[in-house]
């Protein structure tokens, strides 16, 4: 059984060793820089520990892993485009630190590569990986527009923005989960709750970004902290907000979404405090640990549950208690 | 065996009857729209005529050449953006319908649905296909990132913009010959050939449509004349001319490419002049049927080689008498 901190040593051994070429270097330097700014690794990490609980032998599951990873990470260069973000894992994102063109080719570029190494699957699995992975990447693109749709409305419910999470963030993670256990050799009843268990974590996941995009620490963030308040991001904290304002906090929460000239310090420390008189962290704490609890339900359900599912268990609840 | 306007339509059908979700309709709607837009088809036509020369059965090779025309329509998508064209196919071009964040993600969708469509390759031949299509769509990125960067550059060689037509134009069709080919049952032998002849008809394909942007009949060409000249696009015929010019011609050319504050008319007008001075419209045609009749020789040294080959001939023929 590898051990959590095994299999990050080898994925980052093998991100390491991807031999890009050399020219031309405006495709090739944004590639090689996004993937070297490092990160949690989560879908290729949850990829081997998948494919480990079934087969002692990972080697077959590293190239598909990998190629998760490229796509992660091509969707946070075209994400931070689109979002105007500056600051990516406490480094320039890539248009800032070349420009949008640069971005938008290396980031297609990175899709291509992506689907190169899924593409090294075991051939008798080819197929019906193939085809999870592009479903799950066309959902995950669903996820960023419902997610860039919701930022002009301000109705949007929280089953709508669970489900843009779920397609934005969960799909992916259960995705590398599936294929994982696929290559292991698990069975499709394995598999699927191996598949639940990443929906259920990736939205508890994500939850957990949203609240430490508010209350996190910046230095370990990476990020700015705000951003989503700055630019009226929809998230569960915002959706309950507004669901839960009255009266003159309403008015006021209402003001600074659609205040224009306002600093962006102002804005950030006002509608914090608006979160703090409505309670929505304690709110939006709960919804994160409903789904926590059924992501682990998930795993104990496994065929192969028990002391072999260890490594999974510690490694989520690592991600459910980090600061970044 | 089919005719080529058979092929037509049975691709043209395929297309229209592509079924995407209505919502979310910022990601779908575009994509309906660039694929509703026409356009000749060449690398699906060509996929179907390349595995008809060794199979009576194309329907297998419908479901990769619909994938090969959604990807190249995906590069169209997102090289305006970068180019900050505005017309395509004499309509208004994605990024300027909608906005640039729009056209980024449903290029990238697009992408994702070029490879699902790829995946329904026939399983036996998946692996190779997708490698081939894979190493493929990379070298289109090249291509493009190449001829940005020649935009930049006032020293590009003959020969390096040789070479990035055959990445950003010629290896994209040839990829579509030799997968047709090889869902038809050819062997290596006669699918290399056939990736040979795609490579040479790209290559002069592309000249051609340097020679269009030029001296083409707006009306016909269905994008603005003189477009590579506004934005100094290193053509054959610019870099040609930019050899060649000397004394005053050279001055002249030199101010056109520099001058920032002319009219659009002017410069066109003034380029072009020099062009038809310095003969490189002649130069242009030389070298486009020199590549012309390399992709014949190619086309003829296969061993189904004689009258089975007929409708490939004449499409190709067709496309280097074209208009538009």
């Amino acid at each position: 059984m590898l051990q959590e901190k095994e299999v990050q040593v080898i994925i980052n051994q093998s991100i390491n060793n991807l031999n890009y070429p050399l020219e031309p270097d405006g495709l090739y330097e944004p590639i090689k820089y996004i993937l070297s700014l490092g990160g949690k690794r989560l879908r290729p990490v949850f990829a081997l520990l998948a494919c480990n609980l079934f087969s002692e032998e990972v080697s077959l599951a590293i190239e598909p892993a990998i190629g998760l990873e490229i796509f992660h990470n091509f969707t946070l260069l075209h994400d931070d485009i689109m979002d105007k973000a500056k600051i990516r894992r406490g480094h320039a994102t890539v248009h800032c630190k070349w420009c949008d063109n640069v971005a938008i080719l290396s980031g297609d570029a990175m899709q291509i590569d992506a689907y190169r190494h899924i593409g090294q699957a075991p051939e008798r699995q080819l197929k019906k990986i193939l085809n999870l992975f592009s479903q799950t990447a066309m959902e995950v693109c669903e996820g960023q527009q419902y997610d860039m749709d919701f930022e002009r409305r301000n109705d949007v419910s929280l089953v709508e923005y669970i489900e843009m999470i779920r397609l934005k963030t969960a799909v992916l993670l259960a995705c590398s989960l599936k294929i994982g256990a696929w290559i292991g050799g698990a069975d499709e009843v394995d598999a699927q709750l191996l598949y639940d268990f990443g929906i259920n974590l990736g939205l508890a996941f994500q939850l957990q970004d949203d609240l430490l995009d508010v209350y996190g620490d910046a230095d370990k963030f990476g990020k700015n902290i705000g951003g989503d308040i700055l630019c009226n991001k929809k998230t569960f904290l915002l959706i309950s907000a507004l669901r839960r304002a009255e009266g003159a906090v309403k008015v006021e929460l209402e003001y600074w979404l659609t205040a224009e000239e306002s600093s962006s310090i102002d804005k950030i420390a006002a509608v914090t405090q608006i979160y703090n008189k409505l309670n929505v962290k304690k709110l939006c704490q709960k919804e994160m640990d409903g789904y926590y609890h059924k992501a682990l339900a998930a795993l104990n359900a496994l065929r192969c549950a028990g002391s072999s599912t260890k490594e999974i268990r510690n490694f989520s609840n690592k991600l459910m208690h980090r600061e970044s």
